[in-house]
């Protein structure tokens, strides 16, 4: 059959991993996509040092490539909204599928951007958009295709898995483990993306829309970081039997879809929750496969390519099959617009951490502000002053309640004479 | 677009499982599929008193389900070799896609199987075959087709997972631990297929097929159950920091591809170490994406009826596209004759037990039978005799050797005077 001739735009990292992975293993490529895959042009404006373009002609211009009349498939892999949006619209105006890795271009403007392929009968394409190498995307909108989807939780990020294992095996603090993450080149300059949950809310978006068949919301996503994490709370968490790990977890309820990415505790005796590093995790929950898991490297050169060169192989298999023979964009031909629930309507346990000046008058007026609000207690800790401290601390594990119930029975203890300073406060999930 | 009707042969456990999902998740799935599925006919002897069948036309005869021009796809779902093998053939005869979860049927008769199928244009998709929901088959086949697959490792069969769960939370026996999982329905009253790795040896049969592209080679698969593990193996895996799972363990080498089901050390340190009970799960590694794990229930009503569904739902979606869309039967579209290993040269490290009277005399015995043979030591633990037994054991870690250099080091420390019995072996795999 007909060669399928791809042109990059971008190459970068992921780009540069892409170029290698199909060059290096072309002839195994070929023998499983049933033709062969060429790179017929490269964008860029830097040579990467871990590259041999060879032959392949390179241009600094992106346009160039998206009018190239001889490419079939554009791999958009610049990252960012403004060029990146350029290029994947421009490829699809001209006829061209489209791979990408870019998970804000698809989270933010997915809608705009499945809208205008499907128009044209093109495909956009975006497996490493989310957990790097892991097939998550395949996973929910063809593996899991039977199931109604119940709920989703997953390790999105790999800088915050990594920043809350070194915390959590060596002791150190959140600030000190970001500056290494930082030098090893795990977190950029400007952490933010990573540890106040950015890049997990726009991975979740994706998830979700694929999981539920609704529109990509990435606006309505609640976002809480993990800089606030202290290294006593994940010492309390290991002594309840719990991790904290940053997910983002939705779920589907009766009052509608909830999408949040926030620190967690979970039990430790859940495979997730031994998932450590920088790898990748999601967990997925349909009615008819109960609990499935999927762990891998969610970032890195050769597994970002690895998902990239997977949906370049799909579209090179369905290249002269009819446009439904493709997946749909996200999972469903027709989309729900289901409610993303407010935070204050999201129903969960939680994990308190309570200063107090006096311990035992203190426990009794906590006791006293919860149960008024039926929220019931699942496990207490009282610890003394450490050496050189004059607080006590009160920790709570409590049953499942209203996020709005909570934070009104925070700002209660808050008031109390007695306690000191905010209430910390994690949710905490069991994943079943 | 026009529905696409199925026929399911077999209305047990999976078959039931089947027709419900597609019963009860109908909706969902037509937005999925781009069509709607329809049962149009099911073929069993024996009502299921879990499934309504409603209207949906009944018949004893597997013949008429494959006769009937109205059928699109027929899913076997009946076990075993001899009617399966008859409706799978007869039904691409007729031009008609096939659905099976039957592993050992796919594992011994697949290359036929698919011969015939690629002749007529059908396909036969088999996701269920394999680690029941989770799916596996679309990640090694789809999700993961950029990378040279380095090797894999899979806890396939949940009864022996569960069995070894059981030895090592509770200090059971093997023995009674299976009467357990024999009265609680999780093994059958012949347990040899799962215990014996009968089972495990067919799924890995399969996953090695689609992983390096060769042919199926059920008849060369080593094979190796686990009812030798006694609960002194266990615990001494712990106190090493290893744990014990029955493994399938696949592995492409410079001579050739390991093929083998055995007990495993591996390290408690992986996520695969804490899969537990009745769940499955599979590592699979790439050259590109490194490693990824994939975990669920491997059995059942809820969980296989997953996976076969899903198989509907990618035959429905690419039902007017040409037999070039469709994946590979075995990943590649022309297959490579590797050899697989005779167990002799496989290289693996290893987990010694042995017996003796004389513990001192014998330890400088075997440090000298396995230095002649270039076998290095990398943890030894000694154990007095317990209360009211004359024997002390002598436990062993070794680097990693040819396992017929091992063959002959055990048959010469089984010789000495000073030993007593056979010497226990476990396979120990790092993973990595």
């Amino acid at each position: 059959m007909k060669p399928v001739k791809v042109g990059i735009c971008g190459l970068g990292t992921v780009g540069g991993g892409t170029f290698n992975v199909l060059t290096r293993n072309a002839q195994d490529i070929a023998r499983r996509a049933g033709r062969e895959i060429i790179i017929a042009q490269v964008a860029t404006r830097h040579p990467n040092p871990d590259v041999d373009t060879g032959a392949v002609a390179i241009t600094a211009d992106v346009n160039d490539v998206i009018n190239n009349p001889e490419i079939d498939v554009v791999v958009e892999l610049i990252g960012g909204y403004t060029i990146a949006k350029d290029v994947v619209l421009g490829a699809i105006a001209n006829g061209k599928h489209v791979v990408t890795a870019n998970k804000a271009l698809i989270a933010v403007h997915g809608d705009e951007i499945f809208a205008a392929a499907e128009a044209k009968g093109v495909s956009v394409m975006y497996e490493a958009a989310v957990a790097g190498g892991i097939p998550i995307i395949k996973a929910i909108r063809e593996g899991l295709a039977a199931n109604r989807i119940n709920w989703l939780a997953g390790i999105i990020n790999g800088t915050g898995n990594f920043i809350l294992t070194e915390m959590r095996d060596k002791g150190r603090d959140f600030a000190d483990v970001l500056a290494e993450a930082q030098a090893l080149g795990y977190a950029e300059a400007d952490p933010t993306f990573d540890v106040e949950g950015i890049d997990a809310a726009h991975k979740l978006t994706i998830l979700s829309s694929i999981a539920y068949g609704i529109p990509l919301q990435f606006a309505r996503c609640y976002t809480e970081g993990i800089s606030k994490i202290t290294t006593d709370d994940v010492e309390y968490a290991e002594e309840l039997g719990y991790r904290i790990k940053h997910l983002g977890v939705s779920r589907r309820t009766e009052k509608g879809i909830d999408l949040r990415v926030h620190p967690t505790m979970i039990p430790v005796a859940r495979p997730i929750a031994t998932v450590d590093g920088v790898l990748n995790a999601v967990m997925v929950n349909g009615d008819a496969v109960g609990d499935t898991l999927y762990v891998g490297a969610g970032a890195g050169a050769g597994p970002t390519a690895s998902a990239v060169v997977a949906d370049i192989i799909d579209l090179a298999r369905t290249f002269d099959a009819p446009a439904e023979a493709s997946v749909n964009h996200l999972a469903f031909n027709d989309i729900e617009d289901v409610a993303v629930l407010p935070m204050e309507e999201v129903e969960t346990a939680y994990y308190l951490r309570i200063q107090a000046e006096d311990k035992t008058g203190v426990l009794a007026a906590v006791a006293s502000i919860l149960s008024e609000r039926g929220i019931n207690i699942e496990a207490i800790i009282q610890k003394e002053p450490k050496d050189g401290e004059a607080l006590a601390q009160i920790i709570l594990l409590t049953h499942v309640v209203v996020e709005k119930q909570m934070n009104e029975a925070i700002a209660a203890i808050e008031g109390l004479a007695s306690t000191v300073g905010d209430v910390t406060r994690i949710r905490v999930e069991h994943l079943n």
